[in-house]
Order: C-alpha cells, then sequence, then structure tokens
C-alpha cells in the first residue's frame, strides 16, 4: 500500500490516497489518531475500521464517500474504499462493457432484465472485487492508527453480501438493496450470520423491489433489519443515514 | 375527564389513572410539568403528547405501556392510553366475540383468516374506538400541562390508520404492523399523509407479511419508513423502539 497524497480537511479528518496492486483507494482517520505533524502523536487507542462500497467511478462518488466518511470519522471511525474494477481509472473488461451494453439496450426497450445478463454483470464483478477489499483489509489493518472490528457499508450489494460471508473480520454489515443480485447469491445470503443492516429505496426505479425483499428475507442472520423509505434511488433521507450510522456504532464499539 | 389515582413513579414521571365517559385510561407527564406537590410548579411550557396505542387490555399491557411512557418521559412526552371497546374491564360486544371465536376456530384449523371475519373483527373496533379517541385527545389538551404537537404510537394498526385520517391534531404516527387489516383500510392508507413510521416483526407467526408491506406501500405520505426487524410478534428490539422513539422526537420537537 503506498500513499500518493495526503491532505487534511476543515473537521480535522486525515485524507490519504493510496494505490494496492495499481488499485486506487483512500483512507479517511479521525483527528484523534492522526493529528498534525506540528503536534505530538497522540496516545490513542487503533480505531475501527469502516470500509465504504460504492458502484464504481470513486471520482463521481467522491462527494458521497467524504461525507459518509466525515460522519464515521466523529464517532470515532476509520473509513477507507477502493475503487471497483472496471470503473474509474481501473482498465475496462470487454466482459463487463458487453455485459453493460445488453443492460441498457434491454432496459431502453423496457424488457425485463434477464437473470443471464445480470449474472454477466455482476458475478465477475464480486469474484474480481471481493479478493481485493480482502488484500485492502489485509494493509489496513496493518496500519499501527487502525484497529477492529470491521463494518462494511454500502455499494454494490452482492459484493457486500459476499464479503459478509467469507471476510471473517467484518462484523457488521450495512447493505444498499439497489443493484442487481444474481440468483446464486440467494443461497450465499443464507450463509451470512452477521448483523445486517438492508437500506431499500421503496420507489427506486431501476430496482426490483421484490427481489430486495426476497433477499432480505434470505439473510442467515439472527440480526436483520430492513429499513424502507421513499426517495428514490439516490434519494436516501439523512435520518436513514443517520440511523444505519448508529446501527454500526452500536456493532463496532 | 376524571383523575381516579395517582402515583409517582421512582424516575419522578406522574402517573393518573383517569376514566372518560366510563372508559378507564392513564395519562403519564414527565417530571417536568408535574412536580411534587412541595415543590414550586415548574414554568416549564406545556409538552408534546404521545397517544399509546395497543391490543386491549391495559392490564396486561400495563409493563410495555409504563415503560414506552418512562422513555417518552425522557424526552418531555407526555403519553396517554385509554382501554379499547371489549377489552379489560369494559363490556363485552356480542358482535366481537363471535368473531373472535371464529377466528379463533379458524385458526386452530389452519384455514385461512378470510376477510369477512377481520372485517367483522376489526371495522366495528375501528368505528367506535377512534372517536373515544378523539374526545380523549380533546380532555387531553385541556390540561395545561399539556400543549403539541401529537403523536400516535403503536397498538392496533386499523385504528392508527384511520385516526391518522381523520384526526388532524395528529402530526406524526408509529404504526406497529402486526395485526389484521380490512381490505376497506387500504383506501384510507392512500389518504394518509402524515410522516409514518412502520414496525414490521419479519417472521411474526400470527401477522401476514405481505399484506403489511401492500399497507405500507398504500400510504400516501411523502415521509414513509418501514423498520422491519426478527424476533417474532412481541420481540420488537430495544434499538427498533430507540429508532421508533427517535422518529417521534424528530417530529414532535
Amino acid at each position: 500500500m503506498q500513499f500518493t497524497s495526503e491532505r487534511r480537511l476543515d473537521d480535522g479528518v486525515l485524507e490519504r490516497e493510496f494505490t494496492l496492486d495499481e488499485i486506487p483507494g483512500i483512507l479517511w482517520t479521525p483527528a484523534s489518531v492522526s493529528p498534525p505533524a506540528s503536534e505530538p502523536v497522540s496516545a490513542s487507542a487503533p480505531v475501527p475500521l469502516i470500509l465504504l462500497g460504492h458502484p464504481g467511478g470513486l471520482g463521481r462518488m467522491y462527494p458521497r464517500l467524504v461525507d459518509r466518511a466525515r460522519h464515521s470519522a466523529a464517532e470515532g471511525f476509520a473509513s477507507a474504499t477502493i475503487e471497483l474494477p472496471g470503473s474509474g481509472d481501473r482498465p475496462r473488461s470487454a466482459v463487463a462493457e458487453q455485459a453493460r451494453a445488453d443492460l441498457r439496450r434491454v432496459l431502453a426497450a423496457g424488457e425485463p432484465v434477464g437473470d443471464e445478463i445480470v449474472d454477466r454483470l455482476i458475478l465477475p464483478l464480486v469474484e474480481q472485487a471481493v479478493p481485493e477489499w480482502r488484500t485492502t483489509l489485509d494493509a489496513l489493518l496493518a496500519l499501527p492508527e487502525i484497529g477492529g472490528p470491521v463494518g462494511y457499508s454500502g455499494g454494490v450489494i452482492a459484493i457486500g453480501t459476499r464479503l459478509a460471508v467469507v471476510e471473517p473480520r467484518i462484523s457488521a454489515a450495512i447493505l444498499f438493496a439497489g443493484s442487481f443480485v444474481p440468483r446464486a447469491l440467494f443461497e450465499e445470503a443464507r450463509q451470512v450470520t452477521i448483523p445486517l443492516h438492508v437500506l431499500l429505496q421503496w420507489d427506486d426505479e431501476g430496482n426490483d423491489r421484490q427481489a430486495a425483499l426476497d433477499l432480505f428475507d434470505a439473510f442467515g442472520s439472527e440480526e436483520k433489519t430492513l429499513h424502507a423509505n421513499m426517495g428514490g434511488h439516490t434519494g436516501v433521507p439523512r435520518f436513514a443515514g443517520d440511523a444505519a450510522a448508529q446501527f454500526l456504532t452500536r456493532h463496532l464499539k
């Protein structure tokens, strides 16, 4: 993990860009564990970490990511994210580009989105992204200012679901039920046992509400909560974001 | 409204039983607006009010009601409740008793609960209870220590839905999607416009989950939130109760 830039936000949060195996990422740490160079290094204990998921495109998603990171820092958490395969400045995959083109064509024609397209679009993304997040987690947890526990929050729900199954260091997850779910993921969902907080935008135009409800039903976790709200895909109300943050605070502190 | 008993809880909350038109009820007010007789009357402004719904049977429900009232008092709210028609010490109705017997028979036989039984069970209850709650609200708002705004919380969802439509003094409502909903109520639900916070116990044995989701979908409110949790009908997690309380605090303060 190589830090490539560093800047201080006005609330004292330290924002560092990094690359890891040529994947760009961003790490935000609260002022308590990242004081300015002019001050003595704090004796604070290492802080818990939240992995911030997103739909791909760090540049485009930056304003929302930094907003989430600042709120997490105020709760005493570090946050980190990496670019998804095939998004932002990362190389495109011919398979994914073809699947996206097919999806756009189907949506433009008003046809239902078949399982076959969803599988081509999502499964390779999950296969590639999940090991990258795990490698990133290795590197982040090796930093002295970051400890555990680790939470995961948002982004492509298929990636969050797979991570919740395979990565034992993640102890609670916020999942955003707003993207396509391959059929195969429903079986994996039954293997999830960590506490889950699932966000669903009830009138999300491009999302299959019934599939989201079915996925929520499938999760094996003893503690799972569904918060459904109005406001469309990108209109998660501030109070719903606050409630999700409270869920992670409850489980990571 | 006649107060029939008065006692002070250990957190300073004043609990008063009352009767109104022979209907028993309980009012809880925070210490700030109901100081002990030995202290000067506080100059505090009148407090907002939460009407506490329940499934009927004040005696049986008392432990949970007083718990909710104490939490509300800590937020600076008065709370009040009245007995439902045909429950507790109130006279039984032959129609309701017959409907309940028919319901028990159908459930024991493992048969689906038909609309006809639900209508006989719930519609007369709504018709009688809603005017009683409104009369109670008149009397409560006439007390100097109680102002507005007014919230409604829990109990029979058909009563809460009707109240949300017909009672303009209620400005926000928590509804518990855990009881039968007559078909006619779905049309009324579309007329609800106040902010709603709907609680659903996902694995509630005796409850029709799909009907609850359909009802949530039907509500006309621009702000409506569904919180679904594990734990069976009576197992609403503490954090879900806290989130519901936060919803009312957000809207009544």
